[in-house]
């Protein structure tokens, strides 16, 4: 099969809150939005925000729960992006998990929260390539 | 900021039982793997799946629950493939969550979770487009 994933969706309990830490703090640009959903077109794939009570009908399965065993980085270009992001997140609605510090394979990286309790790492790792478009290479 | 995700990391308990859903069951070819953890290059970005603990260590966090608000989706293309890939996924530990049927925005999907219980929605949505490297485009 196609090495392929077309669509990130999370679970959130209120759309404007949601909107404000990733169209406000991140700055991304809905492509999608109405009362209950907001699609963000990023590098390759498809974000999603939906009302949990929508997700869980969708997927026909309830009690969803926090903290969850997923995570999901953005890179930034510089070292110092880092902990200046983690900050700057943390002033729409995010909460700083781990200040930026230097994992054992090297760069930096912090962790932050949405304001539905996903968890968010922002890293600097040289050794990954990414394209003007956001386009994300894996490299040791 | 970019608008940029690098990583999906998602929390397992086992790395030879999550290797057969993806490698075996999806088919994808890891790009690296070790002792704890194994990425794949995905449509623009890098899909890794960690040890929970060693997750749980970096983000400074503990107590992870399942099942958790979110999903990730893999597109198909063809409306025949969405059952077929969920049941082909079922057997190389994936559990059936929702049989494929119609969304009322039109299109087929079903869902089945992975084997630490991470929902996949299959979907066939012939509005979105992929393009042969498998970058995928929001479409109405």
């Amino acid at each position: 099969m196609q090495q392929q994933i077309s669509v990130i969706t999370l679970g959130i309990a209120d759309l404007s809150r949601s909107r404000r830490f990733y169209a406000d703090g991140f700055g991304w640009k809905p492509v999608f939005e109405n009362e209950e959903i907001i699609f963000y077109q990023m590098n390759g794939f498809v974000l999603g925000t939906w009302l949990t009570r929508a997700l869980e009908a969708d997927m026909q399965r309830t009690g969803l729960a926090a903290p969850a065993a997923f995570a999901l980085a953005h890179n930034v270009a510089a070292r110092d992006d880092v902990q200046a992001t983690l900050d700057h997140l943390s002033r729409f609605g995010g909460r700083l998990l781990r200040a930026a510090d230097a994992p054992p394979h090297g760069g930096l990286r912090g962790y932050v929260t949405d304001p539905d309790d996903h968890a968010w790492e922002i890293a600097w790792n040289p050794a990954w390539s990414i394209s003007p478009e956001g386009l994300v290479t894996f490299g040791i």
